[in-house]
């Protein structure tokens, strides 16, 4: 197997996050990756921006999974540590952990699992240009 | 001065709506205060779809404010109560009040203020349409 | 196979729901789930404060999963269906699925799946009490 | 008139900030605010858990104001510019600007003002603490 980088992107969190159970909402969790995964996309050279501009195409969202270990709180010091574990013709599919950092030590909170089809403006599913394959190769598990 | 209507709209508050101080996140009011006033249009025959197919126009926000009383909590029983302060040419000012139902009383949580703008496709403002404003006439004040 | 109650559950999407894309951004899906199971729960008899009442014990969401099939868009009519799929001992899965009301028919938006963990103050997992259970019971599929 | 630090905070605007009409959601700038402002506090060296550690103390907000001149869209470069307009006995007053950055140049999107009050752990307000008066002085305009 060879290697891959995982993309890292630091979250901390505020009021807004947090419900009264005085931990993060379950569901922004969800924002956080969004997040994570689009500055990984601007990493690879495709931000929003970019990516429509490719015809009018745009990314969305086909799946989301949560798994949920421990809780975050206000003023923790996340990142959101993101892979590819599948690129499809039309589809990514990315591994999304949220982990707590917290003196040099990392535990881990939710996992996540996002499935991403790449459509038209139709809405129809289109086939991943190759300049955008190869930028999210570096990404990619066991690629 | 004569008698007008104050639009009433419930909201129940969810853990979505709150953080972890264990009340309503200062924010969100301003949803509940969206909701509110999207009904009202919608009840004075203008729904976000019949506004935009006025050839394009639409509503933005020019102005909101929000005085803070009372915190609202999880579970609590809210109204909105909308009215309309000040129907110009291309503005609506709003009174947009929050309060709690408890044993048949109401306690006012959060005095809001709102002016919405109303804009064509180029984003400058245009005349609210005289439909519009005959439709919105019974919830003025002192009209 | 016993017949069982869907509970259902109104939503109407508002801009605060909606994002760019002018869709339902899709981590709003998991707000429109709590809600629609808080009032299922509280059908049942059991509100936050009531379950909170329960000697500190709550629910805590122990993993969520959306399936993404059509978009919702500003102003649509949509319904949360909510069932039991699973009623384990410190446990309770759920099938919140969220369709939208048009013209009479109901067409599938988003498939949801929700484990909830029941927890006490220090957050381990107890027993749901036996009159939860007993309130749960109708809307437990194949019970 | 001496001079003030303004602090500075960036914001990436992501989908989840954006609603339908491909703009900033009008309540999502006070999160920006909030994320600038507890960011200046800890830059100050009150992080929420230290002013917490205050006996319990803490910043409820009193007033919030935005005025929408322009809008931010999906991937749009934000600063929070925010200064202490008025440090009262118990309150705090936030000038709170949220600005575009595009070529080097900023231009104003939306003026925020912000009235923090200092409570106690009953609700009732409390005299800011002179160690957070002495580190919130730097950002007072005109002191």
């Amino acid at each position: 197997m060879k290697s891959f980088t995982i993309h890292s992107f630091p979250v901390r969190v505020y009021y807004e996050d947090t419900d009264a159970q005085k931990i993060v909402y379950y569901a922004n969790y969800f924002r956080f990756m969004e997040r994570a995964r689009t500055e990984m996309m601007r990493d690879a050279g495709f931000s929003h921006a970019a990516i429509t501009h490719e015809e009018g195409q745009f990314f969305v969202v086909g799946e989301a999974t949560a798994r949920y270990h421990m809780s975050a709180r206000l003023d923790d010091d996340l990142i959101v540590a993101t892979s590819v574990t599948h690129l499809g013709n039309a589809s990514l599919k990315l591994r999304q952990n949220v982990l707590k950092r917290l003196d040099g030590a990392e535990s881990l909170l939710v996992e996540g699992a996002i499935t991403l089809i790449y459509v038209g403006e139709n809405g129809r599913p289109v086939r991943i240009p190759q300049r955008m394959r190869d930028a999210l190769l570096p990404y990619c598990e066991g690629h």
